[in-house]
């Protein structure tokens, strides 16, 4: 009996994108479908097999430290960032401000997903989420610029709302409008708190 | 605040080993230490960056196809052993007989430990755990061989002590002895289903 299981559950890609220079901007500039390699997207500048570990793993690194790259996507769900819009108060919300990969609509509870679940693609490209993703600073500033007055409120509305961290399982192409299927760890909870 | 927090909780090293040659037999060797890489412990047969699905994942993938290779380690609990143990009835239950990487002791619950939790070693090293492993039958014949009789009760004896497996993280040295400390996804259940 296989541990990893498919579910009935799936959604759709509205949107994909790429950062092409995190030192110029965060942003994420959109594309209309992404060529996964096991490195992460093709152009993206969050790709690569490694990566050295940044600030979000202190408790686990010493900054700088060459480990294995779980983030080379960020995959927030059409419904957060929708809810996060309503939030800041702006007339749409720009996935390429907060740096994502990837939309993908019909995901329920995206966010928090079982880390080691799998996102299926329909030419058979795979990624398997790592763990939700949380809000940093940076937009702010970035939706200030396109949206002034809308950017301070940000950290609060994007909180439980930011996707997930994930990697490439399976390598393959990504394109808008493709199905996306679920499949998740089938296992209990862990008792060892 | 990230995403990957830190636990009090720690175990122990108890046995390290390796699997040389899965085309000749699937127990592992025991060894004093284990050298990781990126790509798995160094002379394990399982190592690698990617591999050929195989027929854990037909529900994702055609058998063959070159997916990431989350499978690079078994790692299982020194409890579980035991209890396996006592369930097949032999004086000792040799690691080595279902192809583990290494035993741990010490770390309540192992087999069900979050997907995506990190352990970390003295030296740095550190493996992200991909999920629940399932029992095979593999290791029927090779208990027979060594304590005939006993290796029939080992599918009911081992199903939900089989450990996880987990893929390396950061490079590093495991020696028998080390402390290994277990960080966890730090994020409310999935309301999906």
């Amino acid at each position: 009996m296989p541990a990893l299981k498919a579910t009935l559950i799936s959604g759709h890609v509205t949107w994909v994108g790429v950062v092409p220079a995190r030192d110029l901007t965060l942003s994420s500039c959109p594309r209309d479908r992404l060529h996964l390699t096991f490195a992460g997207p093709e152009g993206e500048d969050h790709a690569g097999l490694t990566r050295p570990s940044c600030l979000r793993v202190t408790a686990q690194y010493e900054p700088g430290t060459e480990i294995r790259n779980t983030r080379q996507l960020s995959i927030v769900s059409a419904e957060d960032l929708e809810a996060i819009r309503r939030k800041v108060g702006t007339e749409f919300f720009d996935p390429g401000w907060i740096g994502a990969t990837m939309v993908v609509s019909g995901i329920p509870d995206l966010t928090f997903l079982p880390p080691s679940s799998r996102l299926q693609f329909e030419d058979g490209a795979t990624i398997t989420v790592d763990m939700e993703n949380r809000a940093c600073t940076l937009p702010v500033q970035v939706i200030e610029a396109d949206a002034p007055g809308h950017g301070r409120t940000f950290m609060a509305a994007a909180r439980g709302r930011r996707g997930v961290t994930a990697w490439v399982e399976r390598e393959g192409i990504v394109r808008i409008g493709d199905e996306v299927r679920l499949h998740v760890p089938d296992q209990r909870t862990w008792r060892g708190h």
